[in-house]
């Protein structure tokens, strides 16, 4: 059955139901005042720093339904939100989701959606407690996020000092290779193949890294969406600060390192949507952080007193590497 | 200048240039933690019940360039999510603006979207302390609005009793007949074009009106974004009950009554987009609202025992009147 057969609030009926369902196997552990079904949601909260953040998936512009599922679709454009509050080292609590959808879209097709959605969301206890539903000639998923602070600490973007370590979670350049992958129908061994797909379609957000982070004294971080090197310069603008990068040390994964030759470097430095955390210490304090993280830390440069927003990159003699690209923008 | 050549990060600037100039000419009571330029936006609350509520306006569904400016779109988009707070009673705080836009589309353009946005959320102390750019083949505008209760009370659609006056405000179908003006090029005097242009393109957010209810013991309400008799539905399902209409109660403004003949009654019962506030309550306290509100509030019907949802429409002799059209679905 097509949305428009289903209505409007026949498909909000339907999703309110898969929502509640999921709920009623595993609650999440503060329900709110009010959810689906008001003029606005409504929650309890004693946390005395709340976040919120928002972002939007556009067909033919951020996905194509050639590569990616509906599920996969789902998962990640929430978790593509979770991923900002896990850079502020918070805690994620509520959704909302407003879906914009053409008319001859498949009921089918918006709860598998919604599947994708509600396993990440049940991961992290976050409930979807409102949105909206409109028609449009395009698909696009506008999700906001509510979180609160973890202890009363936030991570920034402006706290970055000269002499702070950088250092980055994961493997970056796995998702821009995955979406290689999918977009140029690349073969690879089944084992790749799942690993590459999965950066590109099911980014994990490091929410518990995160707040590990704020647990060890990290006061700086971003979440890699537009790739590293572009999100670095956001904290370096943000801080009033230059950077180095030690481009030997970049912790490419062997998926990405073993495939894509040459152009693995440039996909770890300038490839976007790894939803890793790339963040800024003091030596001792990214030390502890990488024995306290059971998920894989790479120390990977140097913040200086440079130029601020200027990058340079190096080799393991301290040459300096060309590099052509340098990130996502929109336009 | 196209936004394609401002680029992504040039826009934002701009965009975030725009606001913190606005702040400074009138800074908002309570500055948030981290505004525009981090992963999420962050700010202390001390309020005990958290809102948030998200819309999207979708070019060629929701409005048409056409006949709104992009300054009335600015305005209206946010009046949109605004009327939402208001119908909770609650007071809005924060925006979140996720924008998405065509390439092409000037920057001009997307400043005056901004300034219409910024007039209002300037007269309710509302702060733009976040949102997402991103590229689309139509413009489309998501707002989330956070807001806090008053009092630690808010009005719902699932506390309506038989037995209690239903009540308006404003002069429903005003804006329907202002969509219909624009839309057929209707040529009316200067007084009315005017009342029917802002009323379709400028609704005013109640949210003093909302608190007002809140405060005079008012516990039921709804903004009426689909219409009288949609939003009415929405009432008796989540409360349980049936209704019953009077039509020659309904308030209908004279630049409505005077030009749309037989249609007028149409347009206030069915006709989409007024967000006034649609609440019930005792007489008494229906009495005491009108007393106290400054702006018009006019009792339309009552809440009955019947089937839940189920609405009558009768005329001052209490006959049923046929009633086709009963409001706005998105698909």
């Amino acid at each position: 059955m097509k949305v428009s057969e289903l209505g409007e609030f026949g498909l909000i009926d339907l999703l309110a139901k898969m929502i509640a369902d999921s709920e009623g196997k595993k609650p999440t552990p503060q329900q709110p005042v009010i959810g689906i079904g008001d003029d606005t949601a409504a929650w309890r909260s004693d946390a005395s720093i709340q976040l919120a953040t928002v972002d939007t998936m556009v067909q033919g512009v951020h996905f194509s339904l050639e590569t990616t599922t509906w599920k996969e679709l789902g998962w990640k454009s929430l978790a593509i939100n979770l991923s900002d509050i896990a850079a502020m080292g918070g805690v994620p609590r509520y959704a909302l989701v407003a879906l914009a959808l053409p008319e001859d879209t498949e009921a089918e097709e918006v709860t598998q959606l919604y599947e994708g959605m509600i396993e990440l969301a049940g991961r992290f206890d976050v409930a979807i407690i409102g949105g909206n539903v409109s028609r449009s000639p395009v698909v696009s998923i506008t999700i906001t996020v509510l979180g609160e602070s973890l202890n009363n600490e936030i991570l920034r973007r402006s706290t970055a000092k000269p002499g702070d370590t950088i250092a980055i979670t994961g493997y970056p350049g796995s998702a821009a290779a995955g979406l290689e992958m999918l977009a140029k129908k690349l073969q690879f061994g089944a084992e790749t193949a799942t690993y590459l797909r999965s950066a590109f379609t099911r980014p994990k957000p490091r929410i518990a890294e995160g707040q590990l982070l704020v647990k060890q004294g990290v006061t700086t971080a971003i979440d890699t969406s537009d790739g590293l090197l572009a999100d670095l310069r956001h904290v370096c603008e943000a801080s009033g600060v230059g950077a180095r990068v030690d481009v030997d040390r970049l912790p490419i994964h062997p998926a990405v390192s073993n495939n894509f030759g040459e152009r693995a470097r440039e996909l770890a430095l300038s490839g976007g949507e790894d939803y890793e955390l790339l963040f800024t210490g003091s030596a001792e304090i990214i030390e502890r952080v990488k024995v306290e993280m059971e998920y894989p830390v790479a120390a990977i440069g140097e913040i200086t007193s440079g130029e601020p927003g200027k990058i340079s990159v190096v080799d393991a003699d301290g040459n300096p590497v060309e590099i052509t690209k340098t990130g996502w923008e929109h336009f």
